[in-house]
């Protein structure tokens, strides 16, 4: 009989609705070393959270996290809440002995960041497991990836390019949201999205970006409160009363190029306003001996070009990553028959109860997540100034 | 507090895992007016039964699945089982009065699937509900192209090319399953993925075919007994000893063109030998006024052609279905976010469920099995003979 | 200094305008042994053919196609009218000594396809050379595509799929025209473009179809006779006259199956009601150990699959065919500079002149045709029957 | 009978095959009001030119340009030679009163642009026109591109991501040329590919570039000269001498990122080290209301994405352009006959007849090329400097 792994989840938002899925269906599919259940889900809201449980399937439901994180019954605390708590509460659990799993972004903040990567490092030494939930290193075309890059397979890494592209911003009647103020949200586009752009071309190509220089964007400055009335792309000619409006303080667009400390050259783009893109998150590599694509909305897909086959014979080969040798692939079903988003939070689950019981240090680390935190720092000092290239501070590490 | 709907599972294959996947997942992103609880796990193997129901989440596991159909805490039996055994099962089943859901093939034989249709529309009577498992039919995309041509918006149908390509059994050393005989599987290619070319392409387009003409073939007639020595395409200069072949007596590819009632055309095909095709289930449907394009190997997109358009601007138009209005999306993710092959087994345990709440009749009902096992009978007929017409029985009623 | 090639070409039409291309363009881009000049331009409407042979850069023009085939200063007929009078205008040239390059169809039936080929198989043994204008031949791709399965890159060929999908008919409003005339037209989609899927699926594979089944299918019967009032999809609610009506008298559909002589299979679609696709000439082919498919809408690549590769990295790749290594490409653009539907005019002009310089049979031959033309004819008997299979005449030669 | 127009063109390298093209089918499918003559191909080299002369069809050749642009006989100069050469023939032609087409870059450096310009501006006082050759404005698909934004199909633009990819100089084996040096070639990937970016992606939008942030950066310093021995990628194990190296001293990649004087923000890179990319210019732009994007490998294709649509029904929508509807395409073929590179040519060709027999000033101008260089100008800057931020030239205008 397997020992239980007792998980606390601190957030109920659609993130939370992912984890739960994660941490459900992960041993179902997987053999597990140790068996999770899922006993405490953690929310502010005492009805909110106990629907929530109910629906997602936790036992019990609590709105004191940080009671919570003390209990003896408990090894693991998964943090989904938004990214200007995540530091108190990693903290205290890793501070209690708990195992944490912390949603990205690490933090709002890179000084927020360094301190809970001090106390990760800390905790690992007494054998506690801290990880960062950047899914999308665990689609298995991306894990492909960095695995043929890892292997040689197309050379040096000349150049990246990285892009995330969304458009739900692009109807300057879309209601104002937490998610668009900087005291909340940190930072918009780039914080939300480019952090995952920055995280998986690294992941891929298993660089460091060294130094940055961009800009951001805000394209509508002005957004209707929701509740106020508000008339969309589709009902301009509307008789409603105007609306409320707010101030979006964050960016809509962050364009930024980057060095790598290998010399690669790196473009990225986080974008709310990319019409018609609904979650494109692009990678491709360039190298000395080949190249390779991948595009999150063709997500069971990676595109190899092998530079070193006969001339007449090259071209982007379409590999569909669901044959049992892909990774994470063979616990699931027969070559060609899809996964979707949320099995990266199953495998994520899977990984993370892996590296617990094994004793590896999981990956992404805090200090990857820290590392990404100033990656972005950077940008937006680049963007605030003129432009000019600033480096990534913790380079020299 | 909703009533629980107890729910007995027969079979423990690779299916067994899909439905499992269906009931587990249902109910956590579906409001279902019932919860339905995995109860009862049947297998053969009281071992291999206990440790499905184990991984999987079934309650208990039982090898006697004529006693499990009989007891009064059961209310749902759900039949995963290989097509041979389904007849008695289901019968049985609905006898005792349980609702019955049946993987696809309703049956091996016209004459059983007439016999159990006959049994479903009493039981039916009594407010036992059956229903079969074409999950094709529940990818959103495949359900908005049914609504887009039902709404008219392609005009009247003039042409349908459905196929289901995959290419398992191109290397000629692929080993001799059950499936490759005829006395066990039926059919080959023709039951096993033509039968859901066959089902998506009516069910999509409303449409009935009338008539059929058809050849099967089969291309490597001899496979080497699996334990038995094989070399492989990779391994052509092995040394190992020769193999044991048996005979395979199934088609490898089946080809057929249709009339549909209404006097539209359409083709088929069915390959296991369509080398570099995964799960290429594809449907396109041509009519007066537009065109649709279903491919499986890109389940979240469907393409729409509007022929009403300026001549200048018409093209097939990608809408990648995830948006909140698109059926079943609303329960899941963001836009954008795709989902897998296994959500189609979510949507249908959330229908089976609300068609037993609300006592209407669940489509795919038996009869629409029943008439997809005599189309694939008059293209066996036709294919048998020379190649000629043959009327789909059942026509006129 | 080169000989001259003394060209004169009979027909006018759009094709003229196609070939013309091909000899005036051919020589700037080739080093050709002979150099062809544009000698004569026949036609039927004296006004019309001087325009024409001005425009298109013919030195004269004329309306007798018999004095100018008996012509001492011409050496090659291009003919390029309609099917009906191929016969004896290529028999007349030939007899006269004259090259014959020949549009297709090579003519309406095939008693008269068999006429022609013997008389071109007797001007042969006299030096004179015939060639037939199945120019997607050689489109790049496609000719590469012949190649690389000749070379046994995917093995032995299983399958075949052929469509040439148009939707040119899809308005019922569009006008009636001599193409919708049996007597005039010979046959429908099944001559004009079914030729070409089953010529290029032949030359690919190198195969030849042994039997056929098929439907040939008309789904709008009355056509509006232009300069009579028609509507139109978008005009629905207009107020013009109702128009007069044709018959349409071939098909707009036809669908057939057929069984090489090698035992493959292969499926085949002809429509000009295939509502969105404008040209959509695609073949592809599944074998033993790979699979290739062309797309004359994306005419500059050809994806090919290797199924000897390891498992995890097999997949369609997508060669661009503008390497010089590729067939024809040299003389052109550099790599990734795409060419046209017209080049391949260029190359068959290119093409006949080295046949005549070396003495070479070209290909295809008026036997290749006479072979398309008895395809043709066993689909239609098979269609007028009751869809059984029908033998290709000539198939044990 | 129309009056003839007489070219003499300067340059015989791989973009005078394409101008002898533009110019000898031009006059083929359109009607134009003159009608051109090839009548004078100057060269450097007496024997080359006269082969370079009978090959393309330009009755006499020459290597004496200033004697040719002086001649009476002489009405359009068409100059192909490389850029450094531009400024002083154009100004000497359009100073003897003849028309000027220039290939792009107008010239190597901003201040020659500058002085061209100046004259351009004054011949076309007199009556003379002058055109540029960013010839990627006339493919058909662009140029709808353009109309469709001008008529506000995608609302206001707000982002534009274009590049020009390309692999040639993946292979650090792949030879020295003048290409690569600074001082014949101006600059490497920026003024040769990046040039069509730019000039693309504000041509689209009708959108001018205010100021620009980038880097140049070279992978490959040294190559082989050419004659000495090489390996490359294939042939790493040879056993062939050492070469001789020479320094490359042009940017191999160019990043840049520029705000348009509307407050559009745009993303820019131009590559040779874009592995498996050959020629891959392509532009997106996003707007409020829609989208469009264009990629030169599918060079008859648009997508369009309309946000105006019900939110279930949008999606990017694949245009094919060849219908009679769109620009210079009723000319060539029916509709889904595709075009290649060389026909951009043929419509450059065309409209600068049309431009000479209205007196309309023909566009690209030799102002716009100059705005082109100035942007080149500042991205080196830029780069040169810290990256940040530099004002393009002439912005007040």
């Amino acid at each position: 009989m397997r020992e239980r792994l007792r998980v606390a989840m601190v957030g109920n938002g659609f993130m939370g609705a992912a984890h739960s899925q994660g941490w459900r269906v992960a041993p179902r599919f997987f053999d597990l070393p140790l068996l999770p259940s899922m006993d405490v889900l953690v929310g502010r809201n005492p009805a909110g959270v106990a629907a929530s449980a109910e629906k997602w399937g936790w036992r019990e439901s609590s709105v004191d996290w940080r009671e919570v994180v003390e209990r003896d019954d408990i090894d693991v605390v998964d943090i989904v809440t938004p990214g200007d708590t995540h530091a108190e509460i990693a903290i205290a659990a890793l501070e209690a002995g708990k195992h944490v799993l912390c949603e990205k972004p690490l933090a709002n903040s890179s000084a927020e960041a360094e301190t809970m990567t001090r106390v990760a490092e800390a905790a690992a030494a007494r054998g506690i497991r801290s990880m960062l939930g950047f899914t999308y290193r665990r689609v298995p075309a991306t894990a492909f990836a960095r695995q043929l890059i890892a292997e040689g397979r197309i050379g040096d890494v000349r150049q990246v390019r990285a892009s995330y592209l969304q458009d739900w911003l692009v109807d300057p009647a879309s209601p104002m949201t937490w998610r668009l103020q900087k005291d909340r949200a940190g930072s918009g586009a780039l914080g939300d999205i480019g952090a995952h752009a920055v995280d998986l071309a690294e992941y891929m190509t298993g660089l460091r970006l060294g130094r940055v220089s961009g800009v951001l964007a805000t394209f509508v400055r002005q957004r209707p409160i929701a509740g106020s009335s508000s008339g969309g792309i589709a009902a301009a000619a509307s008789d409603a009363p105007p609306a409320e409006y707010g101030e979006v303080t964050v960016d809509d667009v962050a364009l930024f190029r980057g060095r790598f400390e290998s010399g690669a050259l790196g473009t990225f783009e986080a974008s709310r306003m990319a019409t018609g893109r609904k979650n494109a998150l692009r990678v491709e590599v360039s190298g000395s001996l080949g190249a390779i694509a991948f595009d999150l909305e063709d997500l069971n897909s990676l595109e190899l070009y092998d530079a070193t086959e006969p001339a007449g014979e090259q071209g982007f080969k379409k590999i569909i990553v669901t044959e049992p040798e892909h990774p994470w692939v063979s616990a699931w079903w027969p070559a060609g028959h899809m996964l979707g988003y949320e099995h990266g939070f199953a495998h994520q689950a899977r990984d993370f109860v892996e590296a617990i019981a094994t004793g590896e240090a999981p990956r992404p680390s805090f200090a990857d997540g820290l590392h990404v935190q100033r990656v972005l720092d950077a940008v937006e000092h680049s963007s605030e100034g003129d432009g000019a290239w600033v480096e990534v501070a913790g380079g020299a590490d």
